[in-house]
């Protein structure tokens, strides 16, 4: 199970000695090697223990991000591209040493173009400062994992959230990237065409490699008009296998909800102490329709139907803007309720996806599996895509609780690949998921090792990832 | 240029010979090797002169693309994966000569997951016979690049078509692979779940892959409701930079509009003569529109709203079925229509895809091109992307016309790409378009080299296409 496959890994502690002293040369001030700093950049919200970079270097443009990767080429030494740290999975942990490259420095918004509704990134920017730069516009970047990310950090774990049954993960609104790979080269997936068929599609190859291909150095994202209305609301159903029904219908109905979230009644109880909210504690879907006013009457009056034939109470919504900022505010803090509710424990934070239909077969199974092995572990989930979260609080110093932890785990993965689901529906695979990658994929497993091998033949980039071996 | 640029390629004869042996021993009737039909399964609707294969072999399942595959791979011996024939970029010729693989006895619908909006297919279905067989389940595949082509030829060209800027492409619908790859493993490239973050996209990465990389078996489509009102329409601009800024607003107003196709004057008078309309000889937009009666009434108020502004003729729009199938037939035969303006000369029909912003300065500037140099060159284009086709007439048995020929396709790529496209949106690189694909990519090609060579390292699958070197 993951907490134990993490090998310790084979550090070449000459070539890291070597490496800080040429990066220390180059970029002085720049690279850092104190504690605190590597461990803030080996600490994530995950559940995995911290493996500590020796170095953490702040590029501030490609020439830079070049130099740094001929650096650790020359040395043999790993490189670990680093966001914001909101990684779930241990992605920025440093198994074999090496050096963090923290490319918050590298934030600026390159060009937007308004008629074409796309925009080019450095990867360090976060989405909320990039939706804040294109407020003027009118244009936003819809793709919302909750966290406050960086651009290229999604794009590297192929991220996607509340907003992606109606507009697609990273992997659709993604365009192009820029990326410096092993040889220092820095190419360029795609132009900004909406679609071609130049090619193998390389700009897909980046997205969701977790930066164990390369150094991405721009993004260029597909942007979408802000819609002229927003609508929300909140429905309480009387089990959750009832609310799960209602969510398959809407999404087998087409009618193009732009979020539609569950929450179980533990998860509903962890948001209304942490956010102050006050809702009936029962399973409970969040949901948002965005368009014209007509066009957002005439969803939410489908869904309204909906709801009502699966015994969910009155469904009300609202285009007031502070009364939704309320509810998503509290639907983004959903991490940080579930982790208020024993706050002495850790908490492993995982998901899994599946198709609609099994969707609500899969939940209810897990809250079963939750309830017989007396588990806190609060469900909240992306009900659209088939994707949800569990947060299962454990008492990470008691390793019999550990186990059973890993037990559960296990168990949730086996179930979503046996409903031909996937591990991870948008956290990535990391370190935690290495081992239910190869039960998914098998065979196909050496496809992507063949891939790996043939960029990154020195294996510097973000190694101990994805692959188990 | 591309017609030159063509290598007449090193055979392996005595593989070739052994490998014909071999397959004969095992498939007998189901591997032929007559004149005429090597023929066929090079001859498509390119302009590219005909390289044929030295057999064709009609596999009936997996094991037995296995079992070829294994032949090939032990003789050297180039495999080439044939749908339809319906390629205009010389995908299915053979410069080393080798095996044509018809793949057209696997046409199975193999699973329809109508609870999960998604089917799995065998790669030799074609998409009208997927459709029909669909039909029952109130569900399509939207996917119409105009030809009768076969899925797995469409996901092989990452195709698109009309329906493009409302459902997307191959590259959004297609959820998942089996091929066969080198070894002759099969491997699956995902689950059915709606999306994934689970390591690299090796769906993507088949997805346009040309039968490069290995031979399609099966094919997981996403599938979407048949829309509840469809009503389409016809309107004619007093020029071609109207017409394409209608497009752009439309586009930037974010009307769901589910076809937007643009045809130049010269198309219009050439489906005038074929297809028996009636339409003035003006640049001409046909729309269509899906979704429930009142989503699509304000879409189509919407869209006669720009129009006018535009200085389009009356719009008038009709969900009569049968006068919108008159439309569409046409629209699909247009390269018929093409054909027809000249039956004594050659047709090459060629692609290319810009920036919806640049799409009416692309046109334009290609319309001139075509003045100037007094071509007969009908433009026709997915216009809602950017995506234009040209049906360039001209006299293959003379020399210098073929000159200007090829110039003019020359200049067509230099500009799209010095307008941020691609040298093409959904006709694929196979043997026309690899000099442009080293031009659009530049570094990048080396990256697609390596994971070609790590993939089908000895080059049997479909070699002499998309790379130059």
């Amino acid at each position: 199970m993951a907490l134990k496959a993490i090998r310790s890994g084979v550090r070449n502690e000459t070539g890291i000695v070597e490496a800080i002293a040429a990066l220390k040369a180059r970029f002085g001030e720049r690279l850092q090697t104190g504690q605190a700093i590597r461990a803030q950049h080996a600490h994530t919200t995950t559940y995995i223990p911290a493996q500590l970079p020796d170095g953490v270097v702040f590029p501030e443009n490609s020439a830079e991000v070049q130099a740094i990767v001929g650096i650790a080429r020359e040395n043999g030494v790993p490189l670990i591209p680093f966001g914001t740290g909101s990684s779930l999975e241990g992605h920025v942990n440093a198994p074999h040493g090496g050096i963090s490259l923290d490319m918050s420095r590298m934030n600026r918004v390159l060009s937007v173009n308004e008629s074409d509704l796309d925009c080019t990134v450095e990867p360090g920017i976060t989405r909320e400062d990039l939706n804040r730069d294109l407020r003027a516009t009118g244009l936003f970047f819809p793709i919302d994992p909750g966290a406050n990310a960086s651009i290229g950090g999604m794009a590297s774990t192929r991220a996607s959230g509340t907003n992606a049954v109606r507009y697609g993960t990273m992997r659709e609104n993604v365009l192009a990237v820029t990326a410096v790979i092993a040889d220092g080269r820095e190419i360029r997936t795609a132009h900004r065409a909406r679609k071609s068929s130049a090619g193998y599609d390389l700009t897909r190859l980046f997205v969701g490699a977790e930066g164990t291909l390369g150094v991405l150095t721009s993004v260029t994202l597909r942007l979408h008009g802000i819609p002229e209305t927003i609508a929300g609301g909140v429905c309480a159903f009387p089990d959750v296998g009832a609310a799960c029904n209602a969510v398959i219908l809407t999404i087998q109905s087409g009618i193009p909800v732009a979020r539609i979230e569950l929450l179980d009644e533990t998860q509903v109880k962890a948001s209304n102490a942490y956010s102050g909210l006050h809702l009936p504690e029962m399973p409970t879907l969040f949901v948002e329709f965005h368009g014209s006013p007509e066009s957002v009457a005439l969803q939410s009056s489908a869904f309204a139907e909906i709801v009502e034939a699966f015994g969910g109470g009155a469904f009300s919504w609202t285009s007031n803007a502070d009364e939704r900022a309320v509810l998503w505010k509290a639907r983004h803090d959903a991490y940080w309720a579930q982790k208020a509710l024993r706050p002495d424990f850790a908490m492993l934070s995982t998901d899994v996806c599946v198709p609609i239909s099994r969707f609500a077969d899969c939940v209810e199974a897990t809250r079963e599996d939750i309830r017989e092995n007396g588990l806190i572990a609060p469900i909240v989930g992306h009900a659209g895509d088939g994707n949800f979260h569990v947060g299962l609080l454990f008492d990470d110093k008691d390793p019999a609780f550990v186990d059973r932890a890993e037990a559960f785990v296990e168990r949730l993965n086996a179930r979503a690949l046996a409903m031909d689901g996937t591990c991870t529906g948008e956290h990535g695979i990391g370190q935690g998921k290495m081992p239910f990658l190869e039960a998914e994929l098998g065979d196909a497993l050496d496809l992507m090792r063949q891939v790996k091998l043939a960029i990154d033949p020195t294996g510097i980039f973000n190694p101990g990832k994805i692959f188990t071996r």
